[in-house]
């Protein structure tokens, strides 16, 4: 597991082919490398597996705070900085990690080397802040586990076309890493982590969360879109799309951790009893109310376009009319808080003129139930339900697909909430085993 | 002076040429952009170029201490990083400095963009650490001198045809400043620091020292080369081999500073009492011994060839039979005190084999006068040799040069003998002016 054979290279010289030996892909994030100790540490780690006889390459994010240490320090010289020059910023967090740890592995007498984004191959569209990963060119990671046993590749960036460089936003070091067990044909890619696997839910909210041993692409892209802070979404997608096995795992342990992998629906289906895998809740959005807006043909067609224009997805939208007697009606919809500003700027100038307005709410949370079975299994959602409403939080939007049920509940309630439905479905850690 | 109009584009689009505007090429060093504050005002010096119709080229060294702090950082994880790593870590600290600024452009109003050192054409040979420029390719910064007013370029870094990241070495920014200006067919490059100009010597050290008006490439080459923190030699060496005026100048206020450009011989000639243009202190040397080295042919040879390929380069050289009696002799040189490490772990072995030992003294200085005619005035050197006698301190090497007298002393009697050079030669402020 973790492993696969690097195929012997394409050499121009003429010694001969180095034998194949088998590559680990791994990924350690910000915590993980927290401080030089941390490092040291994640060096150590790494050296074990050189000294089993295998190659590693490792992704890492920057230091602990540093990234959002950067951010703060643009918005001391702009409230909106540019995002391609926020890009230019923050890429310097990733690659400060890469060159310590090379250098950490250095010191262990491991031959190591450090590789950007861009070096690594990663190209990118040009979507600043959250570029989407086009191709990963496998040659110069190949070329670099040739010449030495660890390549320390920079996560979360990479080079566009005109050659900017690019971050692929929030989370996107994970998404780097599953790109490289991808390119090198690996077929589980290690995240080591500061928690050891996935959990019904978060655990610091509620103690009694309950690790999983596998969790399906589907339930885990569902937990991880809707906030589980654990993997970003984009690199279970890209795990589902390469057939890449994430293994989430304790940084700190050896202890196995969570395995992300297709599951068969007879696996799923096993435990009849527990139709949701997690729970999920996302503080990270804000809800935008757009207020007297007419109800005429192509009006939210031009309002999602100017917040698509401003580079923002809406996440949850419902739409109803205000009142018999009006002609407009209201439409609300879920933005991530940290675009909240962005979209708010599309819509304040658009729904003037429409003659209607827009109105901000951060003070909303989404709660969201994930299984691979909910969508056949009846009654689930109005179980949901029950339990918020048990936790006296009121149901302002919901949303449902085959795999989950989300509602949008006011912020101050929503831990309660969380505790209530975790509970409803069985999900506690069993004490008596 | 400072400007150059800058060429119409090839465009691949069908609009009209943008009207020439003419471009400066502005740097500012590690203080200049020390803090956010002090980026806002170097923003907004470049801000009154832009509003007075010019286009600006400005590279920008790492804030402050940015450097040194991150090679401690490295220096805890290893005792000798390697160079490529160091390098992969330091060029990152342009890299924060090139965003803020182009950030506070923005913030501004002013049409910003920042460029590595990679992005702006910079190809360089593949030595990490102390690379050189082997092309800087115009189009990427004449592409982005048509889409925005002001470029923001990382000084000190490169990228060899490997694609490796690369640093030019301490004080690299001038030179990556001055190939822009050469690259763009500017003739002046303006290099904005801590102090108003080149002194006849460092004027913290002797507070009487003179500011000079034009100082030429060869006599600035000496000087740079020899310590004066001003300028770095290869920045000289570029301006004089593409004509290329070097202003250096306050970052502080808008007074002109000092010209370092080809000066006729008969300017130079033209104060016929005062020889010496300046007097340079350099502490940043150490003196290698080599004792018991056997008088044969090829031994020297032996020795430099080990120094190197440890990438070292000495300085002075001395060479003396040590007794009658002894077929072996001694040799002493200076390297750089930074390199001292590297130099003594290539010599140890080599003297252990030849039966010889070798011993660092951190403890010497390099005291030199510099004029482009003292080659052709009898008895300068003489003069110099006294007033360093009459400040209590032994010579311990001696080198010269058609420009320059340069000495090794102990350190510890080194601003002293300055003092006395200084006044020998007459380079004092004239207070009664």
């Amino acid at each position: 597991m973790g492993s696969a054979a690097l195929a012997s290279s394409a050499s121009p010289t003429a010694s001969p082919p180095l034998p194949a030996r088998r590559v680990r892909v791994h990924k350690y994030g910000g915590t993980s490398v927290g401080d030089l100790d941390r490092i040291r540490k994640v060096a150590a780690r790494i050296q074990r597996v050189v000294e089993a006889g295998e190659r590693v390459a490792v992704t890492v994010s920057a230091m602990g705070r540093a990234t959002d240490e950067l951010i703060a320090t643009a918005r001391e010289l702009h409230p909106r900085p540019s995002r391609r020059e926020l890009d230019m910023l923050m890429a310097t967090g990733e690659q400060v990690s890469i060159a310590l740890l090379a250098m950490a592995l250095q010191h262990l007498g491991v031959r190591a080397r450090s590789l950007t984004g861009a070096q690594a191959g990663f190209l990118t569209d040009g979507t600043h802040g959250g570029a989407r990963i086009l191709r990963v060119d496998p040659a110069p990671l190949l070329r670099a586990l040739e010449e030495v046993d660890v390549c320390v590749i920079a996560g979360f960036q990479g080079v566009d076309a005109a050659g900017q460089i690019t971050t692929l936003g929030r989370g996107g070091s994970d998404t780097t890493a599953v790109a490289v067990a991808a390119a090198l044909g690996v077929d589980t890619c290690e995240i080591f982590t500061d928690t050891d696997g996935v959990y019904t839910t978060d655990p610091h909210l509620i103690p009694s969360a309950r690790r999983l041993e596998v969790v399906d692409y589907e339930e885990m892209l569902e937990l991880a879109a809707l906030g589980a802070q654990v993997l970003h979404p984009r690199s279970v997608w890209y795990g589902r799309r390469y057939g890449v096995t994430l293994h989430v795992r304790s940084s700190f342990d050896f202890r196995p951790g969570t395995l992300v992998r297709g599951l068969a629906r007879e696996e799923a289906h096993m435990e009849t009893d527990r139709p949701v895998t997690g729970v999920a809740l996302d503080m990270e959005h804000a809800r935008i109310d757009l207020l007297g807006v007419p109800d005429e043909p192509g009006v939210a067609a031009r309002i999602f376009g100017a917040l698509g224009d401003a580079g923002v997805s809406a996440d949850m939208i419902i739409q109803g009319v205000r009142g018999a007697a009006d002609s407009r009606q209201q439409m609300a919809f879920t933005v991530p808080r940290d675009r909240a500003d962005e979209a708010m700027e599309a819509m304040t100038p658009l729904m003037d003129g429409l003659g209607g307005r827009a109105e901000l709410d951060l003070g909303v949370a989404k709660l969201s139930i994930v299984g691979i079975a909910i969508g056949s299994a009846p009654g689930i959602a109005g179980r949901m339900f029950e339990a918020v409403a048990a936790a006296g939080a009121n149901i302002e939007m919901i949303a449902t697909s085959e795999v989950r049920v989300s509602v949008v509940i006011p912020a101050a309630l929503a831990v309660e909430a969380l505790r209530h439905v975790h509970a409803a479905f069985g999900l506690e850690r069993d004490e008596s085993a």
